[in-house]
């Protein structure tokens, strides 16, 4: 259902529409890690996380008629933006319910892109049943964030780019850190791997506290988070991994990681003063496993999928004020 | 001299060595210039700006003896970092004179990537003294920092980016707004553009008060800057522009631009907010200028070269606090 067939019928989709982001580098996080750190650096990419790969493999692959009915998506931040304006750029309507309690930058930027926003309240509504139900009653396709195999196929595009580029940077053996929510990129990016750089395995990074993937890779089924609220890395507080993707997950990856909120935080700090980009907690999850957790990688190389830069300036200084060199 | 030929022969050595960083966009940032902004991230390289391009393309080209006794560069920061990576990874010994004001951030990352540092004291002490001094005492090389050719070709590597990834974005017709202290990589853009672009013209622009590129532009004739300090652009501020750059820039360049170190300030915490990269107050210029000057510029498109991001964390996150959206 999701392969690498689909990927690259994606990857000819997004041809010259999604930035091929660059793999990044630093000594001095060479250093602290104690081995050869290459960051892909997707904070980069349009509207500031990978989530534009899969939100334009999605609008892309609709129907005409269906692609002018419009889509909705559900998301906290991320997904809304990418499916925004890949919707905007198809001439698509987009409706995206997004959680009340999503930082503002990213509630603001997904209005600006064009889409309308319905906010819920992420403790007691079910961004599903909403979804569901005003996808009915407006014909809208419903993009779904992550276990949707388009959306799967767009993310895993990332996947291909890093065997390339690792390849160009003489690296066929390394763990892959993937920050994880439902994991949508972290099978994605496993399943292109897989078939162009074997060498390279996934390791989910989540949270600590919100590690339902590293629990449910352990128990060889699926487990559920407790709750999903209260943590600064909001782009990656899912409840539980995907029907789709977390057999996928459970086939290529090792033992999931998890990090503290602090070591996110310290990650950006040193992503902000050694690579010069901008990353958000949820999005540095990665760097922190690769920076302060290398006992438990094995490989002489660990590659970073720092997966977005959508944070409140608030947060972002509150970072710098207590991590930055 | 200084030519397209110097410039090709500098990009063959610094293939596979220099990052080739991304030309970055915002819709966000479009609406504010009304027109189109596209961004050369240069805050990417290695070292965090331009700089590596120059020190790398004078160290390659030393002979091996001259490289063995190493080299000698004066800077603020940025040519040094640059210079200093470039002689670790040859094997060189390094000597960077910096003034005793320059940000930390830039005096520590020097220092690490091996380089002996020597502070003076901007004021009343001459860089250009101490540095053949230094280097006739030891025989070491002299890399200056804009007025030497193999630097000036080095940096117009960048040009070479440019012209391919603009033609890439559909863009021929734009002025490119460069950063600008001494003139090496204005020079070595235009030189590059001449050649591979002729519809993208190079505008430099400069802090308010140090201005004496777009007034030696003016006058036709160089003019000197009253005081190089006391602004927070410490990469760009320079006594005059160089006898090897200033021709060229003559030759080929539009009218100078400034701006206010408030507007600098203001264009790093937009390309925070909507590029997800990290820019120093000197390497914001020209966005600044993009983005707050539009009147001032004649096409539809607009290509700023982001220059460095080597900023120490107070001032990025008193630029944020004061100005992020």
């Amino acid at each position: 259902m999701s392969d690498i067939a689909m990927i690259e019928a994606a990857a000819a989709r997004l041809t010259g529409r999604a930035r091929r982001t660059p793999l990044l580098s630093s000594p001095f996080l060479d250093e602290i890690a104690g081995r050869r750190v290459l960051v892909k650096a997707e904070c980069l990419q349009h509207t500031g996380s990978f989530k534009f790969r899969g939100g334009w493999s999605a609008v892309s692959a609709l129907p005409p008629e269906a692609r002018a009915r419009g889509v909705i998506a559900y998301s906290s931040g991320n997904h809304a933006q990418g499916v925004a304006l890949a919707a905007r750029e198809h001439g698509a309507p987009a409706v995206i319910v997004m959680p009340s309690d999503a930082p503002a930058v990213k509630i603001g930027n997904t209005r600006a892109l064009g889409a309308e926003v319905v906010l819920y309240d992420r403790a007691t509504e079910d961004r599903d049943a909403i979804g569901d139900r005003l996808a009915a009653e407006r014909g809208l396709t419903l993009i779904r964030p992550f276990d949707e195999p388009l959306v799967i196929a767009g993310q895993g595009t990332t996947g291909l780019e890093i065997a390339e580029q690792a390849a160009e940077a003489g690296v066929d053996e390394a763990h892959v850190l993937v920050c994880c929510g439902g994991g949508g990129l972290a099978s994605g990016i496993a399943l292109a791997l897989e078939s162009r750089a074997p060498g390279l395995r996934v390791r989910t990074v989540e949270p600590e506290g919100f590690d339902d993937v590293a629990r449910s890779l352990a128990a060889g089924a699926i487990r559920r988070n407790n709750r999903t609220s209260g943590n600064l890395c909001d782009a990656i507080l899912t409840p539980q991994p995907g029907d789709i993707t977390f057999p996928i997950l459970r086939r290529l990856c090792g033992p999931g990681l998890a990090v503290t909120e602090n070591e996110a935080l310290r990650a950006m700090a040193l992503a902000f003063a050694h690579l010069k980009v901008v990353l958000e907690p949820g999005g540095a999850v990665s760097l922190a496993a690769a920076l302060f957790q290398p006992d438990r990688i094995a490989d002489p190389a660990v590659i970073a999928v720092a997966t977005g830069g959508n944070v409140d300036a608030p947060v972002f200084r509150d970072a710098l004020r207590r991590f930055a060199p």
